[in-house]
C-alpha cells in the first residue's frame, strides 16, 4: 500500500493506493465527520462493488445510495439534480459525506454535488477506473457537461481522501483500461521522461493488469499531477499543461457526441495531434512522434481523428473550449519528451496541417 | 459616498455606498479584468436601470444581457442554466465578468452562475433593493432554491466589488422597502443595540426614503455583517446568528410557496417568533418583545404567521432547514437586545407555544 499526500494547505488530503482497500473500512472511517453518508455510484459499478463498500459503512445513522445511469452522456446538471433530490428527501444535513464510487463521471458529479449541496459538504473519492485513479484523484476539478461544451459548469472542490483500489481494475473492460493508459502516458510526455521510458518497457504488464505495475503507474501519475497542481490550484498558469491532447480530444468528443469515443481514446488521438503540431513548429523531431504513436498503439489506442470528422469541425469545436483566452486559442505542445509548454500563437494553417496529417478531412 | 472593505484575505472586496453610482463607470471599470461582460438582471429592473449601466460598459468587446423573470419562484437551477446557455452561445471565456443588477434573487443566481461557469469567473454585485444591499452585499452566499428547501444548492463565492446605489431605492415598491427594513432591524437585534435605538428614532426617515438615512443604515448593516462574516466565512459557528428569524421565516416561505410572502416579510414574522421563544426561555422580557413588535409594525411588517399555517407545518418545514445538525434543530435566539446566541436544546413544547403565541394554528 502506498500513501501520498496532496499538499493544498488546509485542503490537503491523502491518496491511498493499494489492493483490497474497499473491504477495509479503516481507510475510510477516519475521514467521515458526520453521521450521514450518501454513496453516489452508477448502474455498472454498483453490482460489482457497492455491497463490499456498504459493509464497511454499517456503523452510520444513515447510509443512502444512488446509482446513476452509466456514461459521459449523463454527466449533466439534470443528473446532479437527482443527487440533490435524494439528499433533500432523505434529509441529509450539512455534516453529511458524499462517497463517489465509480469512474471519472461519477467523481465529477458527486464532487460537484458535494461542492453545491448546502454550499458545500464533505466528499470522498473511490475511483474504480484507471482513468479516474490517475486523473480525477488529484486536482479537485468537479463538474458537468453542457450541450455546448464539456466540463463547462463546475467547481474546484477537494475530497477528504481518495482510495484507489487496484482490485477494481480487474473488472474494467479492456477499452476502458486502454483509455486510462492514455492519461498515464500523458504524464510521461508532459513532465516525466523517465516514466515514459518505464512505460515503453512495462506496457505489457499494465495491459495484463499486474497489480504492482498498476499501483506503480497510479502512484507516479498522482505524484506528477500533485506537483503540478500544488503550484497552481486554480489553473491560472502552468496547470494547463495537464490539458495536453485535451483541446483536440474535447473537440472529438463534442462532435461525436459524448460517450461514443471514450475520453481517454479522444485524448490519445489528441495527443498525437498535439505532438504532430509540435513537430510542425520545429519543437520535436519525427522520431519522438513515432515513439509516441508506437506506445499509444501498443496500448490499443486510436492515433487518428474519427473517420468523417473535418478540419473545420475541429476548429469550430476548439473555439468554444475553455482554453480560448480573449479569442486566442491556447494549446499545450511539447518542447521535448517530458517538457510541455503553453502556446497561444499557433498559425491556423499549421494547425490545419497537423489535423490533416492526423486523419481529419 | 461611503466605501467599506470586506476583509477576507485574497478575496477581500470593497462596498461602495452612495447616490448616482450606476451612471458613473469609474466605480465599476477597475474591477473588470477581461474584455467580456454579461449583465444578469430581471424584467422589472431592466427597464429602469439597464440602459444607464450599459452606457458605462460601452468600452468592452462584448456586453451581453440576460433579463430573467422576476421573483423568488424563479430562483432555480433551471433559471441559472439559462445564464449558462447564454454565456456558452456567446462564447464567454474564463476571463468574463458577470454583473448582477437586481435584488437578492438576481444576486444569488448570478453569483452562483459565476461560481460554476467554467469553475469560476469574476462577478460584480449591483443590488437594487434595500434587502439585497444590506443582506447580499456581504457574505458571499450564492445559490438557488430546491422544491424541498430554500437555498439548498449554492456556493460561497465573493464578488469583486459591490455598488449600492441609493437612487435605485426610490423606485422600490413600498412592500419591498419594508421587507428590506426587516433585515436592517435584524442587525440591531443580533449585534448592534445602539443601531436599534437609532432605528426607533429614524424609522420615518427610512420609510420616506431619505437617501442619507438609507445610506447610513446600509453602511451600518454592511459593517455589522462584515464583522460577523470576517470571523467565520463559511458559517461553521458564530455566523449563524445572521439567520435570526430565518428558520421560522424559511418555513413560512416554503409552506406558502416561494414568492407569496416576501423574504423580508417572512423574516419579520420569524423574528417575532424567535423573540417570543427567547422570552419563553426566560432570556428577554415582555417589554423588549413589545419594542421589537412596535418597530416592525411601524415598518409595516407582518408580526404573525400566515392565517392558515399550523404548528405542525412549521415543525415539518423547519426539520429540513440547513440549521438542523445531526437531527437537532439549531435556533438563533436573543440573550438581550444586540446579543444573539445559538441554541440547540429548545424543548419542543416551548417551540410550539411560541408558534401558537404568534398566530400558528
Amino acid at each position: 500500500m502506498h500513501c501520498l499526500n496532496v499538499e493544498l494547505g488546509e485542503r490537503s488530503y491523502p491518496i491511498v493506493i493499494g489492493s483490497q482497500l474497499l473491504g477495509d473500512p479503516q481507510h475510510l472511517l477516519p475521514y467521515i465527520r458526520g453521521k450521514q453518508v450518501c454513496v453516489v455510484t452508477n448502474e455498472t459499478v454498483a453490482p460489482l462493488y457497492l455491497e463490499r463498500l456498504l459493509e464497511g459503512l454499517s456503523g452510520f445513522d444513515k447510509v443512502d445510495t444512488i446509482a446513476l445511469p452509466d456514461g459521459e452522456a449523463f454527466k449533466t446538471l439534470d443528473t446532479v439534480n437527482r443527487i440533490f433530490d435524494l439528499l433533500l428527501e432523505q434529509r441529509h444535513n450539512r455534516s453529511t459525506t458524499l462517497v463517489a464510487l465509480g469512474g471519472g463521471v461519477i467523481g465529477d458529479m458527486a464532487g460537484f454535488a458535494a461542492a453545491c449541496y448546502q454550499r458545500g459538504v464533505d466528499f470522498v473519492q473511490i475511483p474504480t477506473t484507471l482513468l479516474a485513479q490517475v486523473d480525477s484523484s488529484v486536482g479537485g476539478k468537479t463538474g458537468v457537461n453542457h450541450p455546448l461544451g464539456k466540463n463547462m459548469i463546475g467547481a474546484f472542490y477537494q475530497p477528504r481522501v481518495v482510495l484507489a483500489d487496484m482490485n477494481t481494475l480487474q473488472t474494467l473492460p479492456e477499452r476502458e483500461l486502454s483509455a486510462g493508459i492514455a492519461e498515464v502516458i500523458k504524464y510521461g510526455l508532459i513532465c516525466d521522461a523517465p516514466f515514459f521510458d518505464w512505460l515503453e518497457s512495462n506496457m505489457s504488464r499494465l495491459l495484463e493488469r499486474d497489480p504492482q505495475a498498476l499501483a506503480y503507474a497510479v502512484d507516479r501519475c498522482c505524484r506528477d499531477k500533485a506537483a503540478v497542481v500544488a503550484e497552481d490550484e486554480r489553473e491560472s498558469g502552468r496547470r494547463a499543461i495537464l490539458n495536453f491532447g485535451h483541446t483536440f480530444g474535447h473537440a472529438i468528443e463534442a462532435v461525436q457526441g459524448y460517450g461514443s469515443w471514450l475520453h481517454g481514446e479522444a485524448v490519445a488521438a489528441g495527443m498525437v495531434m498535439a505532438a504532430e503540431l509540435s513537430r510542425l513548429r520545429g519543437s520535436i523531431d519525427t522520431e519522438l512522434v513515432a515513439r509516441i504513436r508506437d506506445l499509444l498503439s501498443t496500448a490499443r489506442l486510436p492515433l487518428v481523428a474519427p473517420d468523417d470528422m473535418t478540419v473545420q469541425q475541429f476548429l469550430d469545436a476548439m473555439a468554444v473550449d475553455k482554453k480560448v483566452m480573449d479569442g486566442r486559442l491556447r494549446l499545450v505542445l511539447l518542447r521535448a519528451l517530458g517538457d510541455a509548454q503553453i502556446v497561444d500563437d499557433t498559425p491556423p494553417e499549421l494547425l490545419a496541417e497537423a489535423l490533416e496529417n492526423c486523419g481529419a478531412v
